[in-house]
């Protein structure tokens, strides 16, 4: 017991705690979640198969999409929309292979708005039956509470990070619908399980659906790439 | 030219854009100033050298810690604050080594503010002359815009996250006045060069101190915890 303020010792500590902030943070996710919803019927409307990448900086995002890109670029036209506090590198990455891609810097931004994720697909107008790619910032933690209009949020996560990171920040985990266990080339040097982080996924939201790859070895990409086919946008 | 709005094609897309937000974010960035330099103040009284740890999630900062402190703790007294969303696995990890720790739970946020900083270091109440790291949440973004009341910021990166980290996430590279390159161990296995990553950081922040360690080779932190113990608390 805290001798301070009587609180047990592993209490939360909430941040913005006090009425006028959180009514401030309720509107901006109401006018987020509006223009989220303007995303989706946009999306619905062409056909759009729409999936928000989110995870910490480094788990290799980038080089998931460019591998998945490769496999996949003959079959379906394919766009991408990139995050990114500063630089162009990651849609110069992108463009590199031919694809359609605008970048968002979002300054002192920690995460996409549906906002910007508007204006990109303005910019793009990606053809009908596309899939639509949306590489959102580095960060485990804020994206999660922002809808994009998506019609899938996937978290990445590097068995690098640790296996217990989804237990350590279990909201982007419970707001996903897949993961990716990416970089799974690495484990033979990692002390880490990849069942123990499969499991812990699975603990935080057990409707997640996992694949295992290593974006730097195509043929760990079939399952995901094939899944991702699997979208059958709808019929006319 | 953007043909929807007539912005420039990487231009920055700022999110909390209307004046009330900003006007707020001024509210709890100055609210957390005060108390910042509260914890300055009492840091200051003690003689204590205070180090507040960032970096992404899986970066290693529990380990570098535990790595210091067995190192360290026969030569001075430490302490540690611990942040996370969930868990109390790193305070327990900090506590397997008798070393006095605080764990903060921020539930859904995503970076540790002065005020949990201070009701933490009420808890603990570190003597005279102590070592006090604060571990903040794995987030590479927000935690720098929020002042603990620090004597100094450590960024730590693994070259497992890219050497261009540091330029598309600059603000927490600009923020800190030391930069810990950790699992050095794991290049021979990554195509990443940590000479770049090097040099990445010194061009967002010219003035970082740097040191590259593998948090798993004691060895390799003698200078880094030899550089800590040069901290020479005020006289009296």
């Amino acid at each position: 017991m805290c001798e301070t303020c009587g609180c047990s010792n592993h209490h939360e500590h909430h941040e913005h705690d006090n009425s006028r902030t959180i009514a401030v943070e309720q509107d901006i996710l109401q006018r987020n979640n509006l223009l989220a919803e303007r995303n989706r019927g946009y999306f619905e409307s062409k056909n759009i198969f729409c999936l928000n990448l989110m995870s910490s900086p480094g788990s290799g995002k980038t080089t998931l999409l460019e591998a998945t890109i490769r496999q996949l670029k003959d079959k379906r036209k394919i766009y991408v929309i990139e995050g990114d506090q500063q630089t162009a590198n990651d849609s110069e990455r992108i463009a590199a292979l031919d694809i359609p891609v605008f970048q968002i810097n979002t300054g002192d931004g920690c995460h996409l708005e549906a906002s910007a994720v508007h204006h990109a697909v303005l910019h793009l107008n990606p053809s009908e039956r596309s899939l639509l790619f949306i590489e959102n910032v580095g960060n485990l933690i804020c994206p999660a509470m922002f809808d994009l209009g998506e019609a899938l949020k996937v978290v990445v996560i590097s068995p690098t990070e640790g296996e217990d990171k989804p237990l350590k920040y279990p909201h982007i985990f419970h707001e996903a619908n897949v993961c990716v266990i990416n970089k799974t080339d690495l484990t033979p040097y990692l002390n880490v399980s990849i069942q123990q982080l499969h499991e812990n996924c699975l603990k935080v939201n057990p409707q997640l659906r996992l694949f295992e790859v290593s974006a730097l070895q195509a043929a760990t990409l079939d399952e995901w790439c094939n899944w991702l086919m699997t979208f059958q946008p709808n019929q006319a």
